[in-house]
């Protein structure tokens, strides 16, 4: 395990600062009204990448790649470049670098700074790949024998979602309308949503494209980096409009992400493998290497005006599928995959009551309601504000995610209404 | 019903032309290895409005329109520019207008020219909402008694599929490898799929975006035109993969539509009412006025080297819910829609055999081979080509889609070799 990376930015390199130098995750950012840049977390501070290129002091040899407030060109460069930008950054910010002078004007003070959307997302794809998560869903709706459906351990499941769904960390999410049946009703109703909930996912973002089928190593090869990502999601709708084809409007309100996307190199000394497998996998779903990684999660509830209770504790490590088989997966029949897809991880929980990734698991269907701090909680309360958090723990420093949050406001009165 | 509008391009007034004045539909073309520009369909021809534009014989008060080859701003513009656009290229082609000397160079041979996408696709979401086909396939999974889900005469049953796999009329489609099972193996295998189907449906291009719930009056107002789309299926891939989050990898090969989108005023004399409700509908999809069209449709298939087979032959009018109710449904949660959204209608099959939208259903899962010139099929062949064909038949003039072509090629060998 590689050890902190010193840099001239002295807050980077304290012990618990989620941003030290070995991070430098991309985001993008902007002050008061300014333009929107690109620009890299380095402890208290974001480096502004766009005013370093413009000012020559970042030259990757390309075309500009920061003048546009999105990191789509740098992802759709690939691994040579991701490594070039990182090395060059890290020559600029590293302790005693003579850049020092030159650069310092362009720290931008992250806590002053209003974070968007880091890439214009091509498409999203959710899964359904944690095992813990599957088999606590299906015992819900099928009992514990039926709880894995058939496929479940042959192939990553997973399905389309809907692209402009995700926002960025900070977005308030407004409560949905849907149509809902109760077993009780003998017809549907249209009303806001009363079993609203988060999933607990990480996100892969595709950095270079590809047309035909690719290997497990190559989809490696072609993520860009990984973000938070939690997968609202309206559990009513969900279950009277699901079958036959799986959710739609259930999941298509919001899609949070954290507004940092963490290079695959910050994470490298933290790569794991998946779990054993418990039948033999086909051979396209074979990985050469560890392709998971050992980010502690967390989920945190906040009522309006109220403390913090941690809901949930659990490790990107419980999946069963890592984010390459599932983009390996996800290209089989041909599907041209793109700079910007969004693949989430299936919502990751583990093998304790603590770990359930969502609420759904968390309070059994909501029979089992849960403690927090002044209240209990089944599903998500109007003005409850939730929080993903992650990070990986080296010798001496952490890779954090930043925060991947979201206030849940209540529903329109009359979603008509003009 | 209207009649014909004449036209000093003569070909455009013959009663057989599918190009009449009154269709004026909106694609992209390029002639040899020139840059691809806008065009509308008129006649024999293709009026090039990227010059008319350059030139300044096409002026609609905006910024530039045509200056990239996609219909993207057109689209967004809105209704009142469609109407104007229609406006003025139908006074410049009318007949016995005086702008013919002006305009009649940049007419070009459609025969000469290579048609390319027309727009930008964004998302794109599959329907499900013909009742005959939901019934046939219902019955083949389920018996006759449960052919509907529950939900189905409630909501009107759709999944979001991938943008990336949309493609032109034209674009050959190579047979998928997938992961399948079937009912006497114990475990999957990973093959091309044998199973390889059509699904005929009509596509709704969003033209303006929305942020919240829409109405269905204005779902209607945001579609800017319908494309003929051919929903290529892996049935073998799907029955394996699709429980319980639906179909992913078996919808992702390719999905071809026409190269021409027909705006909504061209059909606007064929609009006809969804058939009459079997159960009471929630007031969010009511329809203010019909808002179906009668489109006869049909789709041909031709093997390598011999003549082509008409299979089917129905009508859009079939479709249980409209694409404007579609797109109300999809808008429900708040997600947000945009320009290049592209909605397919699902299968539209009828009540008769012969009027069944995919090979699943004409040959009743594979069990009965249907006669095609010189043999039989069940499901797609190798090299055979698939063309769907859709037409409005007015008063001395038809308003027609263009073929929207695929020619099946065999699968890779080695999906992996590189």
């Amino acid at each position: 395990m590689t050890s902190l990376i010193r840099s001239w930015v002295d807050s980077a390199n304290a012990p618990d600062s989620p941003f030290p130098l070995n991070n430098l995750p991309c985001g993008v950012f902007s002050v008061d009204n300014s333009a929107a840049h690109c620009g890299m977390a380095i402890g208290d501070f974001i480096v502004d990448l766009t005013m370093l290129e413009a000012k020559g002091l970042l030259d990757l040899g390309a075309a500009r790649l920061f003048d546009v407030p999105v990191w789509n060109k740098v992802m759709e460069a690939g691994p040579a470049l991701w490594a070039a930008l990182r090395a060059k950054v890290t020559a600029l910010l590293a302790e005693g670098a003579a850049s020092r002078a030159a650069v310092e004007p362009y720290l931008v003070p992250r806590a002053g700074a209003t974070l968007h959307m880091p890439f214009r997302v091509a498409e999203y794809t959710d899964f359904y790949a944690g095992r813990h998560h599957a088999f606590n869903v299906g015992t819900m709706f099928r009992g514990p024998e039926n709880a894995l459906p058939p496929n479940w351990l042959h192939i990553p499941i997973g399905y389309n979602g809907r692209a402009s769904s995700v926002v960025v960390s900070g977005t308030e999410v407004r409560r949905p309308w849907g149509q809902v049946k109760g077993p009780d009703h003998a017809v549907p109703s249209f009303q806001p949503s009363r079993r609203f909930d988060i999933e607990l996912e990480m996100g892969a973002v595709v950095g270079t494209p590809s047309e035909g089928p690719v290997t497990v190593a190559e989809a490696d090869d072609m993520i860009f980096g990984y973000v938070l990502l939690n997968d609202w999601s309206a559990r009513d709708i969900q279950a009277w409009e699901y079958q036959p084809l799986g959710p739609f409007q259930a999941k298509a309100t919001a899609t949070t992400i954290s507004p940092w996307i963490v290079m695959k190199a910050a994470i490298e000394p933290f790569r794991t493998s998946t779990p054993a497998r418990e039948v033999p996998q086909l051979p396209y779903l074979h990985e050469p290497r560890p392709m998971l990684y050992d980010i502690a999660l967390e989920v945190a509830l906040q009522p309006e005006g109220g403390a913090e209770t941690i809901i949930v504790r659990t490790n990107y490590a419980e999946m069963y599928y890592s984010a390459p088989q599932q983009l390996a997966h996800h290209t089989t029949s041909g599907c041209a995959m793109n700079t910007g897809d969004l693949l989430g991880s299936g919502t990751i929980s583990g093998p304790t009551k603590e770990s359930r990734g969502s609420l759904l698991e968390l309070s059994w269907g909501g029979k089992e309601p849960i403690a927090i701090a002044g209240g209990t909680r089944t599903f998500i309360e109007d003005n409850d504000t939730l929080i993903l958090r992650g990070q990986c723990r080296g010798d001496g420093y952490i890779i954090g995610f930043g925060d991947c949050t979201g206030k849940v406001i209540p529903a329109l009165a009359d979603p008509y209404a003009r």
